[in-house]
């Protein structure tokens, strides 16, 4: 018999009669049950047919059932308590939800969902919650408008994808192979593909950042394993452009398949993409897709959250985990084929504590094959700990002199720890009490974050869904649009401005009108590549040419003061990727290392292959191209 | 400037004006330039021409010039001496082609092609020479009769080949690719996939002889990475079915580009299969293919010679060197992208004289990386003396009791050489005169090798060429049709017959009716798989049981003398292999192993890692379906 015909039977075997079956559907990885009469229909039903079929199971209601809108938003109003502070109230024709938005999603929920469960149980629309951050979000607002706005196309896609999740295994033969389309041997424009006799994924699509154009920028997507007719699912562990900066470019190109990632990373993704949109405008270089592209990626999209496992083909099942990186960031784990063979990608990833995030999962409940990132695989990073006293201290000492800090940031999680660390260092009285500006992209992304306060680090997460502290709104933080002449020439302050290696953004501005001045500093604390202007500063250099907007040169004396703090990274250090594979609860027979330069990668292969971690039989280089094969 | 229109420049400007270019046709791997008077044209223009652009250039006449056909035939009668003896003459209308067969072809080419080019400047009709042999072969004459038959599908086919031969290079990205399909960490179903951005290349398509079907039948020629339609060539490199038995396949699933081989490769091949197909038929067990893909895949075949330097795809050409496996067995030599890369694959090599074949070739111009058999990976064979002497001795003792001798041959390779064995024992006097009788496919299979003796061991060749002896003929051998009774009854004799493992063919008659036979023996001279009656007997089985044709049991008890004599092999051994790479005239960086159990491999894998080998940077021992880059 069928999977689909499995299913079905199931259902209607383990349904109450009178719950009046209407449709079953397939909305991607969820069963859909539309009864005509959901109130029969208890918790302990749907689980106990969830746990039988092993899928996830959603009961809603048939259309005809539904209350009317406008009476729904009446009751919903009436249930929920009034400090919810209700937004806004969307509806999906199509697959009978409702969107509440609330300053207080938690008091919609109600304690163990009780009163989400009365929402449904009432006005028979299925609730989604969401918040209203405290601090407005463009990006946020858009990209649920644009999905509401778009229910039917949405729901129709969903139908597609679930036929095809839940479509019959075929083949006898079993094999597991992984291929490095990007990102192997080299930082930038990750890519793997993993495929099994059923079914294909992609895990991460990234582009290359540190090339303008050419073939270099993209992975190699354009062989032929890689039809797109064929991909089952393209799976995105961070929001970081070179792990999903060419997704739109699938859409070009004709994919029509979801694409996983957790929400704050649909969200931060959609941001960064169409920002360097924006920027390769402005700088007239070409970007092979366009914002409908973007678009069309986001109704695409299907959010899960850390520890949700979810089927994303016949054979395959994903779980995301805590990768600890930026906001959202995840492992991936695949379980393939009902127990024939488990792979972890770690995506990038930080196994220890920051102020945003909590450290990388280390738990999995099996590893056959594991892709870890080795961006670090030869180095250890300063501690943490001097890092932080490194700043104050640089702080201190430019505020003394009266001078003003300018502190270049990636404006995608590096950002968001420095305006941690600072908050953290002025309400302990360790430096004075300055403005800090906030500029660049770094606050619409900041605003992104008060929205996810659930995937923040246990102790923000306490601070701000049980102290209502939120640090990212601390008083001493001064939100500004680009750059002002009047801060840079003004009183002693810090300026926290993307972006982080001097390529752009207001920070460049900042820099050029602060250079000059004895008192100021600039504190670089993230990588600065090769060919950057920030990496330029870095190594000392003293007179330099820029091309303003008009393309006339400027000269740059750079008499500030140049701090290099080097511990707040969002990758694992050597000690950390050691520790992270020495403290596994289950050890991976295959290690697949990618996300590094050779130098890095053989470095950290000889580590491991010398014996410094027991229990794994395979470490495995490949070069992009090269296919392995793990099982 | 396009490639084709660069060679059509070079053409015209290096021919002579009066030469009268009627067309210029890429020919597969040819140019063909046709003109209305080729006597003005002489062999040091075209040498020139070949030169610049480093192409295979042929001259040929414009039909109009061409002479009549009874007319061309007086003409070559006359010219020829009758000691050639002509025995037919075929005209390609289509390539301009006259086909002579005669029984001393080198008295048709003459003294440094003479007469070759006197034929041609006589006749306008391009002459392609060929032997009548000794022993007729229906094969042989069956193959020739079908290409002569099928000449306007034939040179459209050419034509198709030799556009895409010469298209354009596309692509800067440079990358060359292997991916084993089948025959990796495994002996059966052959095929290696060679990529680079241009152009894919298929090294032999071969079936599983040890499986009956199922998947694991085939080679991974199912996967999007072989799209028929994107590959340029088939290279195959001898006609075991192991490495040749699944290229009808293709043709079935829609493959219409060209196959390499070498002449006698094309006919043991054609032979090969055909057999297969009927064995397959009467067994009632299916094979995925008709006769209808063996005669196209015969149309679409390109046959090369040893050392003959040919265009395969844009960037890739292709020459063949003895291997010394079977008659016509090769290893193929690909130099890809100008310099760029050189991939040598052995197929399946002898690195040792026998008395059929030379020894394999051990010199390269460049090799890169070299994809290695390593069947014997793990094991040295018994020398080759002692195995004649063993054979010798076994003959000598069953004939002195009365008795007579079955040898289960292989139908290719291994029953030429035991023949030759035989026949210089007894022309030696080792042996007594005893008729030695040869049943089986082996019959037409030496009949083939009457055909070639070009591509015999030098001794051989000379024997036959220059002093007419040719050993296949000696009056020691009666050729006799399937199984005799009488013969198995009979007097004191020598039995060859096919097949070598005793699952099927006369050789299980022979040996159900000699078994009981305490006088009578039997000798294994090959190989003996699993699961098959001859690795029974060999093992010492004394009661067995056989299903005879109409489904009855027969109960055979074997009172026979077992003979094994394993020398004979057309395998190298370890020692071989190991020579083999050591002798080499330059190093291949990369080593990649296949053709072997996964112990042979790894056992040869450790030896050459651990330093027996100087100038090897990598030993690969990829899995079915990995996939590695060499550049």
């Amino acid at each position: 018999m069928s999977i689909r015909l499995n299913i079905v039977n199931a259902i209607y075997n383990g349904m109450p009669k009178e719950a009046g079956i209407s449709k079953i559907d397939f909305e991607g990885p969820e069963i859909a049950v539309y009864v005509r009469n959901p109130a029969v229909v208890d918790g302990e039903t749907v689980k106990k047919i969830a746990k039988e079929i092993k899928k996830r199971v959603v009961v809603k209601a048939d259309p005809k059932s539904r209350k009317d809108k406008e009476e729904t938003k009446e009751i919903i109003k009436n249930i929920v308590p009034q400090e919810a502070q209700i937004i806004d109230i969307k509806f999906d024709d199509e697959l009978g939800e409702v969107l509440i938005k609330a300053k207080k999603p938690g008091l919609v929920i109600g304690k163990g969902g009780s009163i989400q469960q009365k929402i449904f149980a009432e006005t028979y629309w299925r609730p989604i919650i969401v918040r209203e951050p405290p601090l407005k979000s463009r990006t946020y607002d858009g990209v649920l408008t644009h999905i509401y706005n778009e229910t039917e196309y949405r729901a129709k896609a969903l139908r597609v994808f679930g036929e095809r999740i839940h479509r019959d295994i075929l083949f006898k033969d079993r094999f597991v192979r992984i291929t490095g389309l990007g990102g192997f041997n080299e930082v930038g424009r990750s890519a793997v593909l993993v495929e099994t006799p059923e079914s294909k994924i992609l895990l991460d699509v990234g582009l290359n950042p540190s090339v303008s154009y050419g073939e270099k920028l993209f992975p190699r997507i354009d062989i032929d394993q890689v039809k797109l007719e064929d991909i089952d699912a393209v799976v995105i562990t961070h929001a970081h452009l070179d792990h999903c900066g060419m997704v739109p470019l699938l859409f070009k190109y004709g994919y029509e398949g979801p694409v996983y990632m957790t929400p704050p990373t649909r969200d931060i993704m959609a941001l960064a993409q169409l920002d360097a949109l924006d920027v390769a405008e402005k700088e007239g270089r070409p970007i092979p897709y366009t914002a409908k592209e973007v678009r069309r990626e986001l109704l695409h999209t299907i959010t899960l959250d850390y520890g949700e496992v979810t089927d994303i083909a016949p054979d395959v099942k994903l779980t995301f985990y805590n990768a600890g990186h930026i906001l959202g960031s995840a492992m991936a784990h695949l379980h393939i084929g009902e127990g024939l063979h488990n792979v972890v990608y770690t995506g990038d990833f930080k196994y220890a504590r920051t102020k945003l995030l909590d450290k990388a999962n280390d738990e999995f409940i099996r590893v056959d094959t594991m892709i870890m990132e080795t961006t670090y695989g030869a180095h250890d990073q300063e501690n943490r700990e001097e890092s932080e006293a490194k700043l104050i201290d640089i702080i201190n000492k430019t505020i003394s002199k009266g001078g003003k800090v300018l502190i270049p940031v990636l404006s995608v999680g590096r950002g968001q720890e420095i305006m941690l660390v600072i908050n953290d260092a002025m309400k302990n009285k360790k430096i004075p009490e300055v403005p800090v500006y906030i500029t660049g992209m770094v606050d619409e992304i900041t605003a992104i974050h008060t929205a996810y306060p659930e995937w923040l680090s246990r102790e923000l997460r306490e601070a701000i869904l049980y102290r209502d502290e939120n640090p990212f709104m601390s008083e001493f933080f001064k939100r500004i649009e680009g750059y002002k002449e009047d801060i840079a020439q003004g009183e002693p302050s810090i300026i926290i401005a993307t972006s982080g290696m001097l390529n752009g953004g207001p920070a460049v501005e900042f820099f050029k009108n602060m250079a000059h001045d004895t008192r100021n500093s600039i504190v670089f604390v993230s990588y600065q590549a090769e060919g950057t202007l920030g990496r330029k500063v870095r190594d000392g250099a003293k007179d330099i040419q820029i091309l303003d907007r008009d393309g006339r040169v400027e000269n740059i004396k750079v008499n500030m003061e140049i701090g290099v703090v080097e511990g707040f990274s969002g990758h694992s250090d050597r000690r950390q990727l050691l520790a992270f594979l020495r403290n596994l609860n289950v050890k991976p027979k295959n290690l697949v290392l990618n996300h590094g330069e050779p130098s890095a990668i053989s470095s950290f292969k000889r580590l491991v292959e010398s014996g410094k971690i027991k229990g794994i039989d395979n470490v495995y280089a490949p070069k992009i191209l090269e296919s392995i094969r793990t099982i």
